[in-house]
């Protein structure tokens, strides 16, 4: 057994990841042969447009996940724009991939809603996505409710591949993450870097310190 | 100077791919430092869809191309799919490129209306064809009319690109190619594969002498 799960660079890690994501997958972990941690750079260009601020969240995010407790005797992490192969299959899966399911895609919606401008990057972010889960070949994907949809998709353009070009790719199955916690941050919302709630895990103590004490209590 | 032009791999060339295309870039090759004469097979999954027959389009058109009399101390000719950095790049502009830039190309409108599925790669198209423009640092790409709006959108993509990651890429022009010849088909039609009235340059005797002899005269 295979596994893949992919992570935005957001920065350094911060209690919601190690809890939503990190803690999840190093238990993963321990049931596969391998499991890959993707950093999902390529799809962090749609969101980040500053070269330098991606580049120090992909490596304070590498150097966090490095620190983490993943068992390396089978665990890649890598940065998914090292590896050409990941916006070469996009290509061709994209060729294979119907303008209209795309165009049902939530994310995309609610993203353009939210004011993020609707780029053809963000809009063939599910095509990028498939190609990433296919290539590692792996039959389960680990998901939060958030992605079914995307998961949806690749199915759809793995199976359309197939009916073009023959029995090559392994059809992804999604496995929706019950017990994923969602983290309430220092303000009560979804701990996210985007919301400025956070308390990192390896951050300076004074800053961490600050983050909790700032927490309201009930009076 | 630096000098790209693409051709879509549709197998061995005939007349109209020599005097429309071959002969003006031999031409045009005399007055640059380095030619680049690419085959797009990454654009051309776009419309075919068997590898069979795609792999033998690429042969046969590499193998014609290589007799054509191109001068070789300054042309590289180049398939597509072989160079990662294509697709790695039209990734990246994806994600500067509006929707709504690429929802206004006349070619995928009529593309969609002579009932090739509306894919993503067919939208994209025009994407992917900007990666091939500004990797090979070209200022002037020589287009055809029906090009012309292509040339416009990557000129908006690259100037998009470089207005959100500073002065990178250069901004290419197109020039519109007066004297290139339309060459009619055995038919009277623009002379063209996929509508079967073609006169190949390097086939065999018999079948060049049957095409030809098919031409109607006046009575």
């Amino acid at each position: 057994m295979r596994s893949l799960s992919g992570i935005q660079p957001s920065g350094q890690l911060h209690l919601g990841n190690y809890l939503g994501y990190v803690r999840p997958n190093i238990e993963r972990h321990k049931t596969v042969d391998i499991g890959f941690i993707m950093i999902a750079d390529l799809h962090a260009l749609t969101t980040v447009q500053d070269p330098e601020k991606l580049k120090a969240n992909i490596n304070d995010m590498m150097l966090d996940l490095l620190c983490c407790g993943f068992d390396f005797s089978k665990t890649v992490i890598f940065r998914q724009s090292l590896i050409p192969e990941h916006a070469e299959l996009m290509w061709i899966l994209a060729t294979v991939s119907p303008m209209g399911l795309l165009e049902r895609a939530v994310s995309y919606k609610e993203k353009v809603e939210r004011g993020i401008g609707g780029s053809v990057g963000l809009f063939a972010y599910p095509v990028l996505q498939t190609a990433d889960i296919v290539l590692y070949e792996v039959n389960k994907v680990p998901v939060g409710k958030d992605q079914q949809q995307h998961v949806e998709i690749a199915r759809d353009i793995a199976i359309k591949f197939n009916n073009t070009y023959g029995d090559i790719l392994i059809v992804p199955e999604g496995e929706v993450q019950k017990e994923v916690a969602v983290v309430p941050g220092t303000d009560g919302q979804k701990m996210s870097k985007s919301y400025g709630n956070t308390i990192t895990l390896f951050g300076p103590e004074a800053d961490i310190k600050k983050a909790i004490m700032g927490i309201k209590t009930d009076s």
